[in-house]
């Protein structure tokens, strides 16, 4: 194990870190707010500490895929703890606990809160919250890639360990190369959904929260009642970003390069589409059907067209994992609505977005290895190739999509059976962990708001459920193998 | 596809059920009930039918994997059909879909009830539904093998799509042999807990019915409140029982040959042992921590014996999906203890035993890849052997059992959906599938009592999940192959 050039990456995250905790630091400046001195502290402690760590610099940069595990699991966890201190010290989350919680719910896009209040937090911390989702959602590290030309070594084990999805397509030869396109790409979205936000007259505080918030599909948002009280046409402009954000970047890509026809060919672009279409028209039926019976009419009194705003946003929220609101969630929909938008949050983006969840093309590939093993009892000796966007998929792709989703529901059962112990009710303590592992951000019934009513214990659980979700549970795991920790301290 | 070979199966199935419909016609004649007629009615059409069926046997018998499944699932509708006759004729349940869903209920060993009223129940119908479990739990394909001298083809093809697990254990050399000493033990069993129950003075026909329905892990009671009017000592007795059953029957195997080392080295069992005892001990801190916030405190407020036993009852009632319950299921437990029921119903018994479920050892198998995995990222180029029972596990078993835990989570899924729609809330159309596609009986909230409020359309996708869940999915999965139909007809 090559320690030290983890702990060098973790030197350079806090660096970046440091350097766009300028960014709150300027919003308190121009608005004048007493929380200045804590960000400009903050950015100074990680820039300090992380040139320290950096002075010991690695012999070489050899990464394995260990390494590019562990650098990023750590690197995540040290960014939230350094994160979290601008909350503290000015006073607005005091408790330590609940400071992490918010700060690793922002890096990992969950989006899931322990406030009561939003609205009185300072604008430099609003902003600041927001923007945590903008740096996780595309990944620090390869932010990281796209700057430092680092030499040696596979620096794709680090940018496998990020990102999201059964394997990780290299859009151009080189890491750095592919790392940089991802964050143009990425940012140029996130200005033209600011440019949007603008033109249907969203204040431009709000709009600048936005935009970062939707472009790492977080959800995290200004208002206490996230996106109900802004116009139809902002909710219009929300809805179709988070749904163009939850696309694999690898069409845009595409788009760029003017091969038009290849990037209609993803077959997992137009998967996403459908789901998205199924489901929307499957929530409007159930509406239809038994929608009369509820008891909170806000939803099913209005017309068609209001109907189908709602829907749509909502069900772009979930699938992207963004989950941004505009009508009460947990009161307002039908049963069987909310139960498929539970399973839309299992099924998550596609893979090479910013959204969470298991993906689109590992469901697919999923169901294809189902259908493959039911033919072959009827033809045992016929020979199915399972293919995914017109390629074969290769048998470890299989075996590692399989035994990703058997990790996925050994923690996601093991975490619910821990938050039980909160003695809330089960759809309370089951939709918590859905929502923070394949992080959402609301669930229902008690996890439908603010989650600061649960333990300490169910907190931390619930951290390591949003990091395993961001990250796809390896470098998390990699943690509890005690092999790791032997040949570190063997090394000292 | 020989199809002539799995209608003449399906002529047997039908014999054997008319002739085991004699019983509840014999209780019937002693009780002198007016049902008498009806059971005698359907058991000469069973025969009859049956023998018409065979009287066209086919050139050979010959039994690939699909011609097992084939017999198996069809076997199981026509049993299921036949089998509500008697219900519906006697005007006990009029509606026949209702009739169907009590014994499709019964034949699966799930005990999931339409009946308001059981009580009211004619005794010979409450035997033949208690009875509908013990055919149903070691299977009626089984008895058939141990009957039937069939010439030709791997008859093991039909053992291995009624029996539950991974791999089925071939006891002896022959399948008629080993299915013979399945059901030897099986009988002896069931006798030894009648014989008990009579000790500790239940009342005789509810000792017959009791251990019949413990026998197939089944679950139905002759009294609305299930097991809790009973005597503690009858209750100890039936909780021992249940867990008997739900163990490994190469346990008792080993056990008669004297090989007692070799029945306790089997490891399933073992974890199986160590599941309850946790499980137990789990649920009993969690009523210490919580129970006093419980509106119902008729659990918590018991002296210590009684929460053990009641607790202990409860577990081996649920992880053997027997189902039956001493207390009331929904609100005398913590929300800690019903979530740790809810996943002890996934995780189901032994393989090998009558019992539902997931089954322990696939359970074992799942976390052992998962293991390997993790560790193989730590150490890419180790040899990592998975082993269950001290023996490497054939790749084929882990591919099996990873899309057989694959195809039960996606049926569990469009099931839940589905249901849904009947407006529900969250956990009653949760647990409603639950407790059925796992063989179980009582779920949580408004499916912790009868299922008769549920529409026909999910009523008959629950009965699809019970029989998918019985049968282990895939001879369910095989009727949804459209070449299957094809080859059916183009032969005719």
């Amino acid at each position: 194990m090559n320690f030290r050039s983890v702990l060098y990456i973790l030197g350079r995250v806090l660096n970046i870190e440091g350097a766009f905790m300028l960014l709150p630091f300027f919003i308190a400046l121009i608005y004048r707010e007493d929380v200045l001195t804590a960000y400009a502290f903050t950015a100074a402690l990680c820039a300090v500490t992380g040139f320290l760590i950096c002075l010991c610099k690695p012999k070489n940069m050899t990464f394995y895929a260990r390494e590019g595990f562990l650098a990023t699991s750590l690197s995540w966890i040290v960014m939230g703890i350094f994160g979290c201190i601008p909350f503290v010290m000015t006073g607005e989350i005091p408790v330590f606990t609940d400071a992490l919680f918010e700060t690793i719910s922002g890096f990992t896009t969950t989006g899931t809160t322990i406030l009561n209040d939003i609205e009185s937090l300072s604008l430099a911390s609003l902003f600041w919250r927001s923007f945590t989702h903008w740096l996780g959602g595309m990944g620090v590290l390869v932010f990281l890639l796209a700057l430092l030309p680092m030499t040696g070594g596979s620096h794709m084990n680090i940018m496998r360990a990020e990102s999201p999805g059964p394997s990780v397509d290299k859009l151009m030869p080189k890491v750095r190369q592919t790392a940089a396109v991802l964050y143009s790409i990425y940012i140029a979205l996130t200005v033209f959904e600011f440019i949007a936000l603008i033109i249907v007259k969203m204040p431009v505080f709000d709009a600048l929260n936005t935009a970062v918030a939707t472009a790492g599909t977080g959800g995290f948002a200004v208002k206490n009642d996230s996106m109900a009280s802004y116009s139809p046409a902002i909710q219009w402009v929300v809805a179709v970003f988070m749904m163009l954000f939850g696309v694999n970047f690898g069409f845009y890509f595409y788009i760029i390069r003017r091969r038009i026809k290849g990037a209609f060919s993803i077959q997992e672009v137009w998967h996403y589409a459908l789901i998205i279409a199924a489901a929307c028209a499957l929530i409007l039926i159930s509406v239809s059907l038994s929608g009369e019976t509820l008891a909170d009419k806000s939803f099913v009194a209005l017309p068609f067209s209001d109907k189908l705003r709602h829907t749509f946003f909502q069900v772009c929220a979930i699938i992207t994992t963004t989950g941004f609101t505009t009508i009460n969630f947990d009161s307002a929909w039908t049963e069987a609505a909310k139960l498929l938008l539970v399973v839309l949050m299992f099924v998550g983006a596609c893979a090479g977005s910013t959204g969470g969840g298991i993906k689109i093309s590992r469901i697919t590939i999923l169901m294809k290895t189902v259908w493959k093993e039911t033919t072959l009892f009827f033809h045992p000796k016929r020979i199915v190739i399972i293919k995914n966007e017109n390629k074969p998929v290769a048998h470890e792709t299989i075996r590692s999509t399989n035994v990703y989703i058997m990790s996925y529901i050994l923690i996601f059962i093991a975490s619910v059976i821990i938050v039980s112990f909160d003695n809330f009710d089960f759809t309370t303590s089951f939709t918590a962990i859905t929502t923070t592992l394949n992080n959402i951000g609301p669930g229902l019934n008690g996890a439908a708001g603010n989650f600061s009513a649960f333990s300490h214990l169910s907190k931390y659980v619930i951290m390591f459920d949003m990091l395993a979700g961001r990250l796809e549970i390896y470098p998390m795991m990699m943690l509890f193998v005690p092999e790791l920790w032997k040949s570190i301290f063997k090394r000292r």
